[in-house]
């Protein structure tokens, strides 16, 4: 049991809060009961669990640091100080992992069939993109690409907006060039979102194979998107803000295209997701 | 010239981040060029504006402290230090004032016509609920109503996440019987999304006279609302995630009423929205 904040695994916890350690290591780390119950459901590589029982909401802990242990994890027991040192949260719960990042290739995604995907550009905020995941993951995508990424999706505040959506979704990071150049190779519409398109997004068909691209909380996309994309489409907006958050927008556009594949009886299926999650 | 820390002045503005201090004085804090400009088209009471140019990151900021003065606030410059102090964000722009809270009434909302209305219940998250009324201006809602409200409206992080649209969006707070009472006087129909409901939102006509009502994010909406709704309605899911976040789901909702007006015509207008907002 570690009750010292001095440890060195408490700094090496506290170090993976910054991206060049986290890149260097190729490790993240992932807190919370929800979130590590997704990460060992996907098979995600955890290699230690740290545990603090006396800062557990609820009875259900102890069969999760089993089962996390059962998987191979070294389990080791932090005393409160320490916890809430390495710990994200005002709140903590008492469970934080570290677990080594997953493979992002977009070679791995299958886009066979006629899936619905989400690819955003050059997200700038976690908190956005954790809640792009997890709308992602709610409106059934198949996957969801991340084109130029400023945010590392291994960011922890990713994890914890995403509610460990970040492991059931697929997950690619791509260069946009390339992004382009995957989806068109496999039959994809592409639909570029943004306010100066001539068509709204409620007269666009999403029900065929479709890629929804949403850009960047200050820039929107970039002209690559605009030239290259199959169309745009624009969110009819009425008030005066100057824009959705682009978390909203992608949840807006999705949920126009799960009503469409409704209408027309293409359900994305959650079982339709077969991707390699094995470690990088 | 502000340039101590210690100024009574920048203790009073500190205070305003806690709600009883806001309660009592019937004061609070606007931060932020945008969130100004928008305060003072709108005719919020604007008391005092604290300005710190070396902090303005354009050059329009005189312009809109030469506005404000104009319209009858007191204008007192702060150093870097005070304004830092007092600022309720990471990058200060060098703009904060006080405004005279406004009146949150239920009974002067405007509900002629065939309006679409938002009624959030229990939201707690301040970033929530500016995000929701963000959300609702760009759908082009009549008003918003907040029913037993756990977050104060004019908390800062509620003026920040909404980029000021608190003060377009016309607003009101009540309590959950007597916001029932009111909608139903008005002849409208209340649609209250829930993830147990029988029919998709998809499936509910939300183009006449329609208020949408969302729960809060941990608890959904009361029996209240589920039992005297005119409808209840869900947003179909397909992950693994426990829900949509709160704010999403608005949006989600909102935006189906938004593709649904337009198809027949029914288009909110902004220029719908005639409500009194002088101060309280």
């Amino acid at each position: 049991m570690i009750t010292s904040t001095q440890n060195p695994r408490v700094k090496d916890l506290v170090r993976l809060r910054e991206r060049r350690h986290r890149d260097r290591s190729r490790l993240f780390a992932i807190e919370g009961y929800r979130e590590l119950g997704r990460a060992l459901q996907a098979g995600i590589d955890i290699r230690q669990l740290y545990a603090c029982p006396s800062l557990y909401l609820g009875s259900n802990e102890p069969a999760l640091v089993e089962a996390i242990a059962g998987s191979g994890a070294e389990v080791v027991e932090l005393s409160e100080a320490p916890f809430r040192k390495v710990s994200y949260r005002d709140r903590p719960e008492g469970l934080l992992a570290v677990a080594g990042q997953f493979d992002t290739g977009i070679a791995r995604l299958d886009l066979s069939g006629e899936p619905l995907v989400l690819v955003v550009e050059s997200i700038e905020k976690p908190g956005n993109l954790g809640t792009m995941l997890r709308t992602a993951d709610a409106a059934g995508c198949r996957a969801v690409i991340v084109c130029e990424p400023t945010t590392d999706p291994f960011n922890p505040n990713v994890v914890r907006a995403s509610l460990g959506t970040l492991f059931t979704v697929p997950l690619a990071v791509a260069g946009t060039r390339q992004t382009i150049d995957v989806l068109s190779a496999a039959g994809m519409a592409t639909v570029a979102t943004t306010p100066d398109a001539p068509r709204a997004i409620y007269d666009v068909d999403l029900t065929a194979s479709t890629a929804l691209v949403v850009g960047s909380e200050q820039y929107g996309l970039s002209d690559a998107w605009l030239q290259q994309a199959s169309t745009t489409a624009r969110i009819p907006m009425a008030g005066s803000a100057d824009s959705l958050n682009a978390a909203m927008a992608a949840g807006v556009v999705l949920f126009e295209a799960v009503r469409q594949r409704q209408a027309t009886g293409n359900r994305q299926q959650a079982t339709g997701r077969n991707v390699d999650r094995r470690p990088s």
